[in-house]
């Protein structure tokens, strides 16, 4: 049982804001974040698969493949983006790192075929990020 | 001769639009960064001053005065902002990081006392930067 | 369950040495850093809380807070300071990096009070690294 | 119980080629990598141990021991080699990244004497790494 | 006058041999490095344009050019390549980390039409690196 | 002409310290660093040579030779070493960053005999680094 990790890099624009809440209580709940002219980051995208060592291959997964799944269902749909504006899942919900990575694992997990997902991080900065396992 | 480097983060949104040009005209020039709702990075300031070792102190520059002058010259007004919308020198300058890097020049070179300002160099991601020696 | 990290740094001096052993007993266990003058490092403290997103703003912990708490608990406490000197902890027990974490654990626990403490990593140089996960 | 992870550097070269199938068969599956010239990186070595901390040193390993043997069973074997043509596992096995972690478990895990091996990260670039933790 | 760096990635192997010398005397010039089995490293290429900012554009370089250039001109040529096999110029010139960047520079210099090439840097690894300014 | 750079990490302990000032001066001066007991860094030392490629080995400098009068002209009287007890330029002179440049010159500068040497860079951290090209 092997554990194959690979990055990818976007970089988006978002803001935190609740709509059903007054300016000032989104100012208190997300400081400078709450800004709607939005600001960005260099967001790097890591994913974890789990699986077992094909004999023949020496590979866990085809890493063309997990890279191309990886651009197609996430850094495509992010990259240059306004993350609030543009990406559906987050018109309802607040672009916060820990969001993005539940988001990723949920446009990456029934892409995967062979080997299983077992972790997506999300760095916001590099002192700064998020891991998902799927767990409930 | 000395020259001492500190560096500073922020982070910021910005997009490439020119208003004089047609939108598949800015779309040819600026590709991806011509999307208006914007996009974002992390971007690092890294400030060089020049000047002789004082032979008290030992320092070139004192470091807290000049994190203090970087704080309040270039941090502050654009971390966490819409580079276009809230740094009034790109109501009109398109915020490359060609310019950002003469624009901090702009900003620290009065605010330096002692030290002589060297170079600016901004990081818009590790892998592309700019350098600007205050040369016309 | 989302698990958020978080990171900041603090240098410090330290050395190794018990007192109950010869000088070259210390030379012979602690090599190097048995140099009772002191040495130093810049240490990262690396805090990993996890828990379930709160639906409303998309986080695990309010970073501010948790900012605050790893400033106030730890590096406040550390940062320019000789640990065998001036944190209490490390009267008795050798600073090492494996007992740097433990005591980052003991301070950070009872401070934390929405998200549970998952892991301290507490990382001496980019090279050694070690994790307290709270396991007796 | 504590978890302690050393990195070590090494350069070596390798290919991805499977004997028993046809150069185009390699090609497609391999794809760059099937180039029998070879190529090569500078990978990074990441031994973790688990174990408690010894009261009196403060340590879970004699950290010099550990990369004593990092040294010696992994690092001095591929360090400036050829892993195709002069690491034996090698011979059979295509030396892919999982393959990497695999082969240098085990090698490490029986020299370790005290602590206990946890897992073995092997980095063939930033953004490319494998975790093996003996895990059949 | 602005300086802008763009950095590109590549992997290659390599060895030092000077087929006029005996392998003693190539093992005592050339180290670990003269192993005819070849070795391999993640290259770093680091290319600096200087020119003034265009006043429309904000640009100094056409970024998607300069990155077409690196990658046609450098990284295709070299990236999962043994250089001492499969680049011309390194048929009778060793590939040391200084030769790369004057290999780099020549092919990089005339490709490059409005902006001109102010420095090629080329890491080896992040401890080591060559930095050629077209000087003779 | 080539310009070459290596690096190399230390692990030191220093203060700002000048026992001519009261410790309210002292305070004032140096703040967090005016304390007596000490506090520490890891840092990199980068010293970059200048010269022509040698025609035969495609070599600046002999690599190992350049570690070798880097290791022991400045590492290893440094490393694991509190700089003012323990360097006797610092004996009266402040361990500053930028003083640490200018020392470690004077001793790399007349070890070194077919480069020449270009600049000493020293970074006390990632964010803050002095260089010194030997001018007065």
């Amino acid at each position: 049982m092997i554990y194959l990790t690979r990055r990818a890099d976007f970089s988006a624009s978002h803001y935190y804001h609740d709509p059903k809440l007054s300016p000032d209580e989104n100012k208190r709940l997300f400081g400078k974040c709450a800004n709607l002219n939005g600001h960005g980051h260099n967001y790097t995208l890591e994913v974890t698969v789990k699986g077992e060592v094909d004999a023949r291959t020496g590979f866990v997964v085809d890493l063309k493949e997990l890279k191309d799944i990886m651009e197609r269902e996430v850094v495509s749909a992010m990259d240059h983006r306004h993350l609030n504006k543009e990406v559906p899942e987050f018109a309802q919900l607040i672009p916060t790192t820990e969001n993005l990575a539940v988001v990723a694992w949920k446009r990456l997990e029934p892409a995967l075929r062979v080997a299983k997902l077992h972790r997506v991080r999300v760095y916001e900065a590099d002192d700064l990020f998020a891991d998902f396992y799927g767990e409930a």
